[in-house]
């Protein structure tokens, strides 16, 4: 029932490169591990470079977009679901996901974690920390990690 | 490059059997074009056996749900996206839709093939006529057709 | 407590001018019982001759506006809320009000009209019939009047 | 044209009693000031206090509900937007502000900030610090205040 867990992958539209080859190796591992990448969709950033390691690892990719066309939309998206609700639709990412993972990027990024916290839903942070989740880190709900394959052991502890 | 198409299939929650049936051939045909299937994620009605038409037949299905939980989703749904958002998410169901067809179904269905309307979005009506779309039926943004076979048909000159 | 009901006046954003006098002087009464007037904000159509009515009768008037700024609001809206998220607004609209006025409008005017069946809002339909509420008709959630006068006495009712 | 400000007050449903004696100062001298005050609507913690504050120095003012019910509603909110999409609502709350004002909360209130950072909204955190917006004070789009006569003080330069 619903087999595949659905894993929200977030992070910046504009990282460094060293960011980007995390975000790739992940969503590869993601794909690997059988579970459904799911992102914001854009053709930039940690969104692209996820989408891409899925997409080539043979894995299914969801982008949620903030727009309401396709343009835009990075081409290793299978899935594209156009709300056109900007911002709003940062719920809907981690709402939809099982787990979240956070890598490097700004206000977006926070406010996704922030609702994730909010709704119960478990965040990884890979190879970053914006610094103010310090009590749901003790509680076990924000786990700190430096590499795709100890944020794939990190979800796997969460998934059950 | 976003290579399959998604179709949307809205109707009702409640409808009589030999809608059903309608909608679960409208998915196997949806599936079988290569085309993803899209829905409001429901375990009833026309979301449920369209999916599950789809799924049989080796489809991808996405449902986008009003709720922020799994419970009340169609197991046949393989992607999904939990809005948090009621009917809100009617216009998600629309944007992400290259065509949506209807079958019947009440008030929220109506607000889709409205919502469509209103963006653009081509309509097919399968066995079903609310009665209030003749200038988009003159203008052949909306049409009506009466098996799964011809709603196929429909869908691919829309495409094109 | 929450003392004034919020009355919700759709209709389209390019009507005839007759539609234009029948919104003004329905904001206007609107204004007169007390009411807040809530509608989609917008600087034209039924949006604004509705707020101009309610405003220079001295009501307080509330736009649900599409988009994520102040260009094209109206200026007689009291109370700009800035969605961001187009179309997807109209069922906020809708929950807010506790009964919706429809005028003479488009896909977008019926999508709110079919959203407040849906969710159990009571809809006065003036001058107005896009002619597939038959059901909610005959049960009387759905009324149809010609002037704004009788369009107050509905809601009064349904109020009640 | 649009004359009054909409000012956001954010903050935790479940507070110490000394924030909320913070919120409901803040939100009179908002009322004072002529401008609208706007949060999210329920009643509890800052919301409800910050209304309270606003309503009884004669404020106007709006409540942006997760809900799609006036249940649970602060008696003290003039204008209840029911929006039925919880924490989707936070986008919404940020755009309508001018200001968005910060005091003590938790990851809703953080998630606020956030998007208010991403939508170029200015912030005042009032006698509150979470402790991840460094870049943002430097560049003055996010203030520390500890009272709130500096908060209007700050909120009055933001706005001019």
């Amino acid at each position: 029932m619903l087999g595949r867990s659905v894993i929200g992958v977030m992070g910046g539209a504009d990282v460094p490169v060293e960011v980007l080859v995390l975000a790739e190796e992940l969503g590869q591992r993601v794909a690997n591990q059988g579970w459904i990448l799911l992102n914001g969709g854009r053709d930039c950033g940690v969104m692209r470079a996820s989408s891409k390691g899925a997409f080539e690892a043979g894995g299914l990719t969801v982008g949620i977009l903030p727009g309401k066309t396709l343009e835009g939309v990075s081409p290793w998206v299978q899935v594209p679901v156009l709300t056109g609700m900007g911002d709003a639709r940062n719920a809907i990412n981690v709402l939809s996901s099982r787990v979240v993972v956070a890598l490097q990027g700004g206000a977006g990024t926070l406010s996704e974690i922030a609702l994730a916290v909010k709704s119960n839903v478990p965040v990884v942070l890979l190879a970053f920390d914006p610094g103010c989740f310090d009590n749901e880190k003790r509680a076990g709900r924000v786990r700190v990690v430096r590499t795709p394959e100890e944020a794939v052991d990190a979800i796997e502890g969460m998934l059950s």
